[in-house]
């Protein structure tokens, strides 16, 4: 007997119409068969962000040859709730790829990225999920030189599957000269937010939120360093925010409320 | 030289008129200087969502005497950002608060939690934070319980601090009978999603989040248990969100990209 194709849910933060999810389809397509749920509209930085204060659409589109298409007015992460839900009707998908998205996910960015939060709800879901980013926020960005990497890095996946409450955050530099992929931890960086302030028409002022990337993390197993130096970084991530090394630090403390 | 008092940060994400902040603020003028910082309007469910493509306000109010106040349009995460930057102009505050959430924010809650990410976002800042919930999300919920807890705990706070890169998730039960407080791990728990599909007058449909909340742990270590038990839980959260214990499978995965 013939085994049946995978069934691949694709998603993305940048929008269904942006040119990353596109090359991800692309490499699905040679893979499974794919549906698409993803946002209306640009989602960049919405992190794990929910819609429960506003009802949500979820439309079918016609974009791309032989891809089951929806695109909805939620947050990426509603776009997985939607696609278990909706569109496969709880029969959950073999694998959950989210991106390519239009700028890095490496470090703490995977805290504040829709790309990487969709990737997150996938594995909530207990569907195996994976992350792919690239280090070029433009329109314009050149995605062909990730492309045999998503490949092989999805089959594994499919082949091995990954551990419970685990997925993958994959990061590409830009540029065809990759030496490899380094399997990495999350590096210990952050944003020094900075804010542009501004006065509008009315005399009332107004701030943009502007940051500069700020790693403090030495470490040459980081994503961050493997990104530096020319790799594909797969960190794998998991939603236990648990920091379990410092219960025993915890129940050292006085916590006795009858001595006010 | 008398010790100065300690100066606290105090955010949310039910918005600055919450009856839940108010008694946070409470708590709070007895141990330091209070600032808020919150948003204007309720950001339930916001996550670690930051503003990147609109503006943001920051507006002074004057809701409560003695009470330094600031509202803005921002996410409960921008308001932080907002108070290091703009508010304490990068001298970084001794601790910072977020809550009391009208609704629980244990177990994977803490990840949708917009309460829980602007207390994340003061530890990725290096402020020793806590994020504080209450079951039960009602507008007249009754946080008075919840007071000598939340002082004792803000207390050990201040005296011994946090390990770098964590911060404390802190609920709460309803009503008083509390038989004390629980160090905890967060439970293996996750929203079935299900929506609720209406048509709208244009004959359109929409859909309305909505889910039940499904316990698949049963260790009796985890704030699920602890909460259903009466007792307080605190859970250590950290934001490296790599999970370490798979590296090794990883690395013996064939993720050779020649082959094909």
């Amino acid at each position: 007997m013939k085994k049946s194709k995978p069934r691949i849910l694709v998603v993305n933060d940048d929008g269904i119409d942006a040119p990353g999810i596109r090359a991800l389809i692309e490499v699905m397509q040679e893979l499974g068969e794919v549906t698409v749920v993803a946002p209306d509209s640009p989602q960049s930085g919405m992190g794990h962000a929910i819609t429960i204060a506003k009802p949500l659409r979820l439309d079918k589109v016609d974009l791309y040859k032989g891809v089951d298409m929806y695109k909805s007015s939620g947050t990426p992460v509603d776009c997985v709730k939607l696609a278990v839900n909706i569109v496969f009707k709880g029969k959950k998908p073999d694998l959950c790829v989210s991106g390519i998205n239009h700028g890095l996910n490496n470090s703490i960015n995977v805290i504040y990225s829709g790309t990487m939060s969709a990737a997150v709800e996938g594995a909530i879901e207990s569907i195996p999920s994976i992350g792919f980013s690239l280090d070029d926020f433009t329109y314009e960005a050149d995605f062909s030189h990730c492309k045999k990497y998503i490949k092989v890095i999805a089959s594994q996946v499919l082949q091995h599957g990954l551990q419970p409450g685990t997925l993958l955050n994959v990061n590409f530099p830009k540029g065809a000269g990759i030496n490899g992929i380094k399997i990495c931890r999350q590096a210990n960086a952050k944003w020094a937010e900075d804010f542009d302030k501004r006065l509008d028409p009315h005399k009332r002022n107004y701030y943009w939120l502007t940051g500069v990337f700020q790693n403090n993390d030495h470490g040459q197993d980081t994503d961050v360093w493997a990104l530096e130096n020319g790799y594909v970084s797969l960190v794998p991530v998991q939603f236990d925010m648990t920091a379990h090394h410092t219960i025993p630090v915890l129940n050292s403390w006085d916590l006795d409320v009858t001595k006010d």
